[in-house]
């Protein structure tokens, strides 16, 4: 039943169906082909981990009809099994993209659900496009008002949110009617859930995978007439009431259609934790200018935004997970190797003598005039000379966006772990013309390993 | 990783694998084997809603493995999917019995499992009861800690809590290790959710399903090595500190093998809210003295526990779904037709004139001296007459327990609209020796439609 009293749902409902691609800001456009590219890159990567093989041999046995792909896996299932495994696969590594303002991982219930439909309906790559802002916008708007309370609480803010960013993309791709779509969301939002619990474990990268299925199983038991509370967002027992005691959500529907979250999007150029990319910047220009005697180092002194001493303060990491989360790792392989990519986390590169003698000279201090992405470092050298650098907006945040070149050399990084070169390439340029596109399905066949 | 300090989660964990059935008092053996025999009644019976159809074309769409059946409806799919569809179908009618202390539906989630492995592996009836109580035992323990608050702050208890059980079930069924058990509880708990906003739609019966599905899912991808976070349970940011802020569980596993919940579990008896079924029984056992000229009936007056009035009080009722919260009807149907099964709420049944007239005469009245299950009714007759009855626990609760032959009753009057006579009393006869039965697939063969 839909008593006219939400206004927040009606809202979002009326923004995601009457989205067209063509009525799009062109920058709106170019940020969601580059986020479903980093997307598909760390999805595709995501198949050469252990979570991936446990997905694929128990949605293998409990089959499904081919109609969508298990990226890099080479597996054709049921478009709800496809969703679950490419968006866990998509979180495997921490780095896929993120809606700072918000907490959630934008892409990653949205994307595997897009590309699921789009290769079962043969979309094409503009229905897919308008489909993917749709789900960003409703999932990152909702976590505008609620991401950080979530969090605060215990919450998996992408898990529980992609729910709503899921189903309105499915429901959008689907044809649903407004009704219907209400209701898609209800029956989204009362199967939401992911605990802070799971931090450390494969659960947390099944989060938007479970965000993914059960956001498209939504949408398609709408289709079929089954309801749900259409109430889930504004009603007294809804998202923000039960789960936080929140009641009033409008603010996530301020400048709906004007304002784009998807704009404020960063994506991971760094395989670190996001608070030491504006270091790693930093050394990295550092190491660009030339010159630099790594046996000369002396000291690092790095200044960062006192959060990042909370989070990623670790001064003698012991793995390559808890190097991601160290300053002083992070500006150490900067210095001496010029690179954070995957493989300077991986054990071997890890102990790389050179990184861990410069690591012993850094030292890292909190500086609350920096902003979340800002840093600054200074290195001083046994012969009294001094190198700084002073980084304002960290690499792949909005103020200092990866040029496309960077987002598919990244894109590049990954794939290739997974799949041929030939195939990559081909991948490269049927995303660079998505928009274009005639059939989503190509997509995934080029990326089905 | 497991680090000790999850007594909680151990204990259960322990309790769930060490089970064995032949250990049982033959009083908990025989609780089990009614409620597997009422679950697959209103599972069946639920075939024929309009929710079990839209399930039926998503999943038949999806496809799957032939593992196991969907009741009823004559598909196979995955277990999986079957699980999915045959927990909503049992609670479609919300017919599906309730253990009260803990606000569960204590087979809706569990029950599903256990066929669907049961006739997927080809278990034993015995493998089957010992999961059944293992499950059944977990989420309701649980539910003794937090169901009361989690009802209160908007959560349906049976959906989040069904999770928990579900994945216990499971993973005793399909011989995982302790710590397995202890991954699969945690990826079960990081997917647990259910809003009371679902309430009056086709999502609050589809929560026990899905939480069928999810727990059966935790445990076969903990089998294949997956992990969760094995403190889900005793976590700072698990199950009750982050859904209410309770961090104590231990109450959850006192007497633990000693005290069976399964033996507070009531039957519902009645097609109405619980709370009417005292005042049912009043009515229909003074029709059953004989020779009440129901032209004669001036008033109806019915004492009742105080929450009684407060969640069916409705004087009026204008469908057969509000006629179920209406203790007028409920009194007055029961003395007029002396029976109040699924066809004293159809629409039809529910305009039978005799029952309106009698309806008007009802008076309703609170009475705290009375307990929950209780009721008294006073019936006076045009002549003077007074007629009597106190009801002292509802048939179907605890105190007063449905015979074998009332369950079958039930199970064969919900069956029979779904499935052939001859059939049914075969599934009668098969139910009635399920801990001896060899292979749990027959049941689930008897049952296809």
């Amino acid at each position: 039943m839909h008593d006219g009293q939400t206004p927040v749902m009606d809202a979002l409902v009326d923004f995601a169906l009457g989205l067209e691609l063509a009525s799009l800001p062109p920058a709106v456009i170019e940020a969601a082909s580059r986020s479903m590219t980093d997307w598909l890159g760390t999805a595709v990567r995501g198949a050469a981990e252990p979570l991936a093989r446990a997905l694929a041999t128990v949605i293998g046995a409990s089959g499904g009809s081919a109609q969508a792909t298990v990226l890099g896996r080479g597996m054709r299932t049921s478009a709800l099994n496809a969703s679950l495994a490419n968006g866990a696969q998509s979180h495997a590594l921490d780095f896929d993209d993120t809606h700072l303002p918000s907490i959630v991982h934008g892409a990653a219930s949205v994307a595997p659900v897009v590309l699921a439909l789009g290769e079962w309906r043969h979309l094409s790559g503009s229905q897919a496009l308008a489909a993917f802002v749709a789900g960003f916008e409703v999932e990152t708007r909702l976590g505008r008002v609620l991401g950080r309370a979530l969090a605060d609480r215990g919450w998996h803010v992408t898990g529980v949110l992609g729910h709503f960013g899921a189903a309105a993309a499915a429901g959008k791709l689907l044809g649903l009617d407004a009704q219907r779509l209400r209701h898609a969301l209800g029956i989204a939002g009362t199967q939401a859930a992911g605990l802070e619990q799971s931090f450390g474990t494969m659960s947390k990268p099944l989060h938007p995978g479970k965000a993914a299925m059960n956001g498209l199983l939504a949408a398609l038991l709408a289709r079929e007439g089954f309801t749900g509370p259409t109430a889930a967002l504004d009603g007294p027992a809804g998202l923000g009431a039960t789960f936080l005691g929140i009641a009033d959500l409008s603010a996530a529907v301020q400048d709906l259609g004007k304002r784009f979250e998807i704009l404020e999007n960063s994506t991971k150029f760094y395989a670190a934790c996001h608070l030491t990319h504006a270091t790693i910047d930093a050394g990295r220009a550092i190491r660009a200018r030339g010159g630099l005697a790594l046996d000369a180092v002396d000291s690092v002194r790095c200044r960062v935004h006192p959060l990042v001493l909370k989070v990623a303060a670790n001064p003698k990491p012991n793995t390559g997970l808890e190097a991601k989360f160290s300053v002083a790792y992070c500006a150490a392989t900067a210095l001496v190797r010029g690179e954070a990519g995957e493989a300077e986390f991986e054990d071997a590169s890890f102990r790389d003598p050179a990184v861990a003698r410069v690591m012993t000279r850094v030292k890292a201090e909190a500086d609350a005039s920096l902003g979340i992405a800002a840093a600054q470092m200074t290195v001083r050298l046994t012969d009294g000379h001094v190198l700084e650098e002073r980084v304002t907006a960290a690499r792949g945040t909005p103020d200092n966006l990866l040029t496309r070149d960077e987002v598919e050399a990244k894109f590049r990084r990954l794939a290739e772990v997974v799949l041929p070169v030939g195939r990559v390439a081909s991948l490269v340029t049927a995303l660079r013309g998505l928009a274009d596109l005639p059939d989503v399905a190509e997509i995934a066949a080029l990326a089905a390993g």
